[in-house]
């Protein structure tokens, strides 16, 4: 069995794990820095562990991709496998500690103003208070009770929020850190009392434009919305006008429809937007790498039993 | 009884709160929105709730001077009060939850490098990942365990940290969020484990350059430190030469020896050092103004009926 791992950022340890794990899976590994960089005698590999779509579109042999990202809006298009068959997982439950990091970070900044305070300590400007808002007492919406809405929600949770309330396809979730949760049916219902909207929410044919206008309009004077999910989910036109006008407190955006934002795109100038490139979840966090790689070795053993992966993507639901 | 308030942030209902705490205290009130506003025939008010030093310095039948800032270094120098037996409290307690929000949001946006990403966004640049840190497993050591340490330690231990460690006066603090608490004699032995420094002391003697150019010398490289406490407990130049030399992972002040920092400070463009102009705590909160006109009331009762003042200090303790 070959085994292609593509990666950068793997350290000599991450590499001797994955070695022990191919050696137990009966495999033998590959690794290199990216895809170009595959010589051709792995061109038929049986599983890649990375960002292989290049390989995955000719390689009749390829069984399984484990891409290391919790996303796979990009792996469900037409053209993608040249196998058919070939089974997905993503690394689904590798990201919710940094991206619930990330959410909590910019959503204080918004509420402190410390995007207009750090800006002008830019430019060197000792500048006034402004109004503040706070995590106490907020009431929080979050859309997607996965690994990220749950280890936001606990984080949250110590803030003393006035509540939590989720939001999922089933309408549970066993986190404890939820007040209540329920259904998409419901998010009318709930909108208009959420002081802070947290999005992280797959790209799929549901929540494309789930944040459309009418719903941005549901939302009370002064709310926060911050997206770590697909840009996909928001009408960013309604964005853009709500955050001009000064109904929204602000939003932060790390997704966008298009990505890297154009450069000549009117959001980069929005009044109290804060916009991050796409880093809310990245491997660059030590902690994110590590299970990453825990869970791909995990699963090939699994692989190699012939028993289930664990967050193998249902190809035609997208997730 | 004359009480004169001086807070320009009031808001009606905080007024009518104060006004019947006053009147159950058998004294009438003049609200004020500087203290250059007070007119003459309430010079020789009794009590102030507000920054009242001109009339403390000349008004001998000033009994009270309630401050509604936490640090009272600045009212014991000679000179400030006319009338040397003149009780001062002031707000320690109403701070800490705004306090918090700002500690881990600076904290996190030096971890996750959102310095640098929203720097670039300001500039229109789509930057590229940066190497990350995280809450998770951060051994965090918090100089400071009143209000404001408390506060910060709850909120910090939802993140998962390594450790919270607490260093106080007394090496108590009943708050269980914290794991160890210890004596400032201790100090030199937790610096090297100290992944996080965060520093929210009063400006006293013992306070003073605590963390000089050797205890910085003791953190371990890549360290942060966060300062929302007074300036003066910081070496500014040792701070600085630690970050420009890449041993610190960065730092983020709120406070500082000179405030406004003076615009020729070459502290403006110290790398990975986040400034802010003092605005960690301050009554642009409604939740801390709230709390802060509590605290007053509260005391305004307890002064009319002779018993003990809460947050009483000690003049010649400076706290």
């Amino acid at each position: 069995m070959k085994i292609v791992v593509i990666n950068r950022l793997l350290k000599d340890s991450h590499k001797e794990q994955i070695r022990k794990a191919a050696a137990g899976a009966g495999g033998s590994v590959l690794f290199v820095e990216t895809e170009e960089d595959i010589p051709s005698d792995w061109d038929d590999c049986e599983v890649i562990y990375g960002f292989g779509m290049g390989n995955a579109a000719k390689n009749k042999d390829l069984k399984w991709l484990s891409v290391p990202s919790a996303g796979v809006d990009y792996l469900m298009k037409p053209g993608v496998f040249a196998n058919e068959d070939c089974l997905v997982t993503n690394s689904s439950g590798a990201y919710g500690v940094t991206i619930a990091e990330h959410i909590i970070a910019v959503t204080l900044m918004m509420m402190r103003k410390l995007d207009y305070s750090y800006g002008e300590s830019l430019k060197g400007n000792w500048s006034s208070p402004q109004p503040q808002k706070s995590l106490k007492d907020c009431r929080i919406l979050v859309l997607g009770t996965g690994d990220i809405g749950c280890c936001f929600a606990r984080r949250a949770r110590a803030f003393e929020p006035g509540s939590i309330t989720g939001v999922s396809r089933s309408g549970k979730c066993s986190d404890p850190s939820f007040d209540l949760v329920r259904t998409v049916s419901e998010l009318d219902l709930l909108l208009p009392f959420a002081d802070l909207l947290v999005m992280s929410l797959p790209d799929t044919p549901e929540t494309r434009d789930i944040l459309n206008r009418e719903r941005i309009g549901l939302l009370p004077a002064g709310a926060y919305v911050v997206n770590v999910g697909r840009g996909s989910a928001i009408d960013e036109d309604a964005l853009y006008e709500s955050l001009v006008s000064g109904k929204l407190g602000g939003a932060a955006l790390d997704v966008f429809k298009n990505e890297p934002l154009p450069s000549d795109s009117r959001l980069w100038k929005t009044p109290n937007l804060i916009i991050t490139p796409h880093v809310a979840g990245n491997l660059t966090l030590e902690h994110t790498l590590n299970v990453n790689v825990d869970m791909f070795c995990k699963n090939l053993i699994n692989y190699s039993k012939g028993l289930p992966l664990n967050n193998l993507i249902d190809r035609n639901k997208g997730y």
